[in-house]
């Protein structure tokens, strides 16, 4: 569900640059398959999943085939991107970390790598449109994956069911992004101090 | 041949931005050596090929110091650049799909393989240039990738010899980026529809 | 130390484009950790070093995390990041060469890891920001990771301690980058002849 709803994201994406049917599943499945394969390589499990389990990849294909003909009937697709963002950034953190803690990963490793699972997609996405990333965006982010990871490896340490665990971690993760970009949630930003006119912090520091 | 193909490229996308020798052999060799070693770590094949055989390693260097020395004497770089990279992605598709069968990777895993070997190098050319990527091009281009790999992997599959479906694969894929360059070619690209100013499309979707 | 050095400039960058608390964390990280999970994963070292000794990862969280605090501190960051580029710079080259050595890489391919351990972390945190990497440059950067670990694998192969030869790396790559900051050292950049306008040429090669 969450390479589902991050190869919708990445396929939307495809539609603001006006690619082609091609382009639509390059970028759609490049997002949607995300970060799992980095975690994998990091953490020396093979084969990887998508590699397993070809039927991955073509669940990417034809999601990203659906939305190249019916991308134009959604409005705000800027908008549709990140929400469907938030809904894949909260699975993927969550499943990311249970997956590192499964294989004997340390706690602080398991977050890191529920993270990199979350983000890496996004990521990816933006870089290779060539716009700057979700990540230095002025809301909650990488903050939202954080919490996801963070819930569920805590909440696995102290014996949780891993239904509740998983749950939990997704609930905490989709309703910290969900607020950022529906209230603007954020957290204190650097401020250099004193104050100085933007143009001229540019040039000096 | 594709090593070098590719290899010259970035060391021309150097060429472009002034940048010194070691430039020149740094975005060469990138290029060059382009998504093995992805496709590699990701089918869990070692020693990937540069590790093992660092001739390709010193292939890589002298051709990047050669265009150094002689970029000059080329009109029309950036035409070069792309006539290179046509011959370095029909080449990098199809062995790239051969090589993931030869471990025995599913079809739609070898195709994918393919399309990364080929697409890879060019990808980290440009991010590192802080180019917009070639893969976003209103021509042809992931399409001649995808369909030189396919090709090879349905004549594989068919049972057809190593040579036949080499050639056939390289001469597909380089045959459609050649068209894309020299006619234009190009799939139906996405439009939102009702037509709208571009503006206004970059400020509401 | 070269974690150290290179956290503090991610995070520093982080300051730059006023991110919060969890984005100078994210971007100071993985620009502290830079190359040497890449460098592990080409030569199928296995576990990485920040997985099996998480306390690295909390070393970058804890230096991320007293720069958000102390950064408003800093006059010059941009030269800050620099210098401590330069430090990160030199150490890594040096023991990214000394690690691949250790596992028996030829010597061409323990100069390549050295310096992608050294480049990558600089590399990922402009890329990240949506900046033109720091290897465009016009001053020597990429030569001076070169040189390190050229130096340092000269050294080892006619027999040199491993303390003279770390030593001599660290200092003649740190002093290259450091002549290139302070005095402007650079290698003869490729320049078209005859020169023509940068427009023109912008629009025609």
């Amino acid at each position: 569900m969450g390479i589902v709803a991050f190869t919708i994201t990445g396929a939307l994406a495809a539609s603001r640059y006006q690619m082609d049917a091609v382009g639509f599943v390059l970028l759609g499945t490049v997002t949607g398959i995300g970060g799992g394969p980095l975690r994998d390589l990091l953490l020396n499990i093979h084969p990887i999943l998508w590699i397993e389990r070809p039927e991955y990849l073509a669940v990417c294909i034809a999601v990203a085939l659906v939305v190249f003909f019916t991308a134009h009937l959604m409005d705000k697709r800027y908008r549709l991107i990140l929400w469907f963002d938030a809904i894949g950034l909260a699975l993927f953190a969550t499943v990311g970390a249970e997956r590192a803690l499964s294989v004997g990963a340390a706690p602080i490793v398991a977050i890191t790598m529920g993270v990199i699972t979350a983000c890496f997609g996004g990521i990816i996405r933006d870089v290779l449109g060539h716009q700057r990333s979700i990540i230095f965006g002025q809301e909650i982010y990488v903050t939202a994956a954080l919490s996801a990871a963070v819930v569920y490896v805590v909440l696995n340490q102290f014996g949780a069911s891993r239904e509740v665990a998983v749950v939990a971690g997704i609930v905490i993760g989709f309703g910290l992004r969900a607020g950022a970009l529906r209230y603007g949630w954020s957290l204190p930003r650097y401020h250099p101090t004193p104050p100085r006119a933007p143009a001229a912090r540019e040039r000096e520091d």
